[in-house]
């Protein structure tokens, strides 16, 4: 399956003391990446919040970090569907600066309700979406 | 009336690449004293949302910042009623550390719904716990 | 003067529990468009902390909330400067989504050393790209 | 070897627009009980960068989401030190909340030098206060 990118800007609020961006940073940058990655399949979560009800929920990650980023850089957030099952997504995901590589990453994202929380199957029109 | 006081500690996650907390950091310090003050005064905010469908959100902010705060330190952070008025009341705070105040603030929160944020008077019985 | 803007997209690490932006991440939006307005004038704030050791701090901030912003909200955010004294300048910020204005901002950003963060003149090539 | 633990209060600028902790705010609540883990055993972060010029990052990172916190909840999040190598530890996380656990954590913290991000070898000396 194919890439998405979403270009990211390190400013001082995603800093800390130690001069790097700061680790659970990452988190959000990959986020915004999920987010977008969505919203060019045309799924905004607020509408799917909303109107259906669900919620995607972040329930297994691994990140292995290899080099920091920094004030000022720009950087490029990768989204990759590797695996969808009934109920969750398994993403892999990268955060490049030119040609480095500061961050791979694994992500499961689970489908759940959005008032109490239970999984729940992911809308078949959202996975056809997302594939086309 | 008297003044309520919370310890705050700086961690990694409020500095910035200046080597010094973020400054929107100390809004988050002055919210988190603001809760607090509250829950010493028996006011629980999840609760005043599920049950009485009300939150406060902050309408007006003057913040003055005069010396900044770094990893480690621990911080004192002070909440004062200066007044009340029917739907918000205007709290006085500062952030101190040892005998160095870092930053005075006044912060106006108001009372609204907690669905469509329309302003609403403060319950009385909330401002006689606050007051007694 | 003129008014620089610079869009800015509402994410899920923006709200919080109340269902809007937490007041807090207006702060940080509000940074964001300072920092790319320097940008847009050729000055990167990483390279005037290493070459010329002086940042840029926040030391007063007037806040007036008047609407709040929500999950996927498109803002836009805008500086002007109001006023450029020797050590400092007075910005006015807005942040607009479609036709209305969330929040209007009076902020000082001094500029200080970087690493004592003594008070130090603007230096006159840079206010000079700002006002061309 | 023993089992360090630190309470965390959920506070609104933990929470997002779901109702509860946004994913990243865990990675801020286990830094701190690292943090304070350090500190009870007399190494102070700002001290180490600054006299002994090391940091410790977060180089891998495994985190297993099993419910969720919410707004006023007390958290109590744990650090067992697992295995100490040369320049990184492995450290085993857990947050609960009274009997329930919420997230399962195995992270991976490498010392490095504060100018240069070179892995060096964790001090001895350290070893020995996080042992005793």
């Amino acid at each position: 399956m194919s890439e998405f990118r979403w270009s990211v800007r390190v400013y001082w609020e995603d800093t800390d003391a130690g001069g790097v961006v700061y680790h659970a940073g990452y988190l959000r940058f990959m986020e915004r990446a999920r987010t977008e990655w969505l919203r060019a399949a045309g799924i905004a979560q607020s509408v799917l919040a909303e109107q259906n009800g669900l919620v995607f929920v972040v329930s297994r990650i691994q990140l292995h970090f290899r080099a920091p980023a920094r004030l000022d850089d720009e950087l490029q957030v990768s989204v990759r569907l590797a695996q969808a099952r009934r109920a969750s997504m398994e993403l892999e995901q990268q955060i490049v600066r030119g040609g480095d590589c500061l961050l791979t990453a694994s992500v499961r994202a689970a489908c759940v309700t959005a008032d109490t929380f239970q999984p729940t199957p992911i809308p078949q029109g959202l996975l056809e979406k997302l594939n086309s």
